[in-house]
């Protein structure tokens, strides 16, 4: 493990983990800091100051050995086991994250999904079911999954994400629309969704004027 | 308008709107630095710093008036005015996106969306008409948009934007899993899901280590 890292290169690394990905499948087997910087918009230096910091991999010869990097950053990120999640609320929004290709391909596996309203709930299939909300206490330990997934109103976010705590579970994607409270020993990603497009149209506007 | 904001306080922005609207719903009328800071997890002078920074709105007696701080970061954000999105890709998360809720209310409306696939082209409604991508060229012009939303297979963006560039579309919300190169005076937001996924991935393994 490497040491302290940043929020900054944190949050860059699921992009070096793309742009390898990508060099791979062009069958590039290594890469100099230039070239990376290049086709990510880093600088070099900026390149060579983050992969210090991930650790483990030293630079060699010419650049860095693609594969080696990308099982690397792979590792660092924990991609290299597979997540199961649960997803609260089974509107459109949730049905189709359950559904997104990419999130299986990285090994994040929808387990099921629950819903208060007996429509959604009868859509549901035997490889995505859809289980009533007030099932959750019940069947969140036989499903173990280790992420829940809250794609519902704003109001009911904050007793899910305690009730899901309770139950041990330990990491929230978020995309209601709101910030919620937790305890130190559970991680959250918020995906709020206006809050990005809010930021398209504050740069329209900015480039309009 | 207020000079330069940094691309920090940008980011912000629309948590301030967010937040300020709950006030407004609770019925709260002026709110200190103090107050607001503890319900959006900033400091004190970091509020103040922030909000001086948007320009427009003093600080009276006792704190800021609510309605009055929500309408100028609205109207800083652009928001006081509608938006016209055309989606391309219309699978589940194209139209999870047309028809999420949220974003009508805040004036962003979906006037169609366009494919490849006749399926989906058939699953179009009066409402939220599908279009053949072929047609895009030439439906573009009489639905007067003004955002692009891309849905699409990372190998089909680059060109799909250059495509909505050509027509006149400068804002491009972007949901394919790649990085997009795009000309000054084009506003591009990326919306990687996978990659906040990601960042919830690695937080759970720093947690556990």
């Amino acid at each position: 493990m490497a040491g302290y890292i940043s929020d900054a290169v944190i949050r860059r690394l699921p992009s070096y983990y793309r742009h390898l990905r990508e060099l791979e499948q062009e069958g590039i087997l290594q890469i100099s800091s230039q070239e990376l910087g290049e086709r990510m918009g880093l600088t070099p230096s900026q390149i060579r100051q983050d992969i210090n910091t991930f650790g483990g991999v030293g630079r060699q010869g010419f650049g860095y050995q693609v594969q080696a990097l990308r099982e690397h950053i792979r590792s660092t990120m924990g991609l290299d086991r597979e997540h199961r999640m649960v997803i609260i609320g089974a509107g459109r929004m949730g049905q189709a994250i359950a559904n997104y290709s990419h999130f299986a391909r990285d090994g994040f596996i929808t387990v099921a999904l629950f819903d208060i309203d007996p429509e959604r709930i009868r859509k549901g299939t035997p490889e995505l079911p859809v289980y009533p909300a007030e099932e959750m206490e019940e069947r969140l330990p036989g499903l173990q999954a280790d992420i829940g997934v809250l794609v519902l109103p704003a109001d009911a976010a904050q007793e899910t994400l305690e009730l899901l705590y309770r139950m041990g579970i330990r990491a929230v994607w978020n995309f209601a629309p709101v910030d919620l409270h937790y305890p130190r020993d559970m991680a959250v990603v918020n995906m709020h969704l206006s809050d990005t497009l809010h930021i398209l149209s504050y740069q329209m506007k900015h480039m309009e004027s």
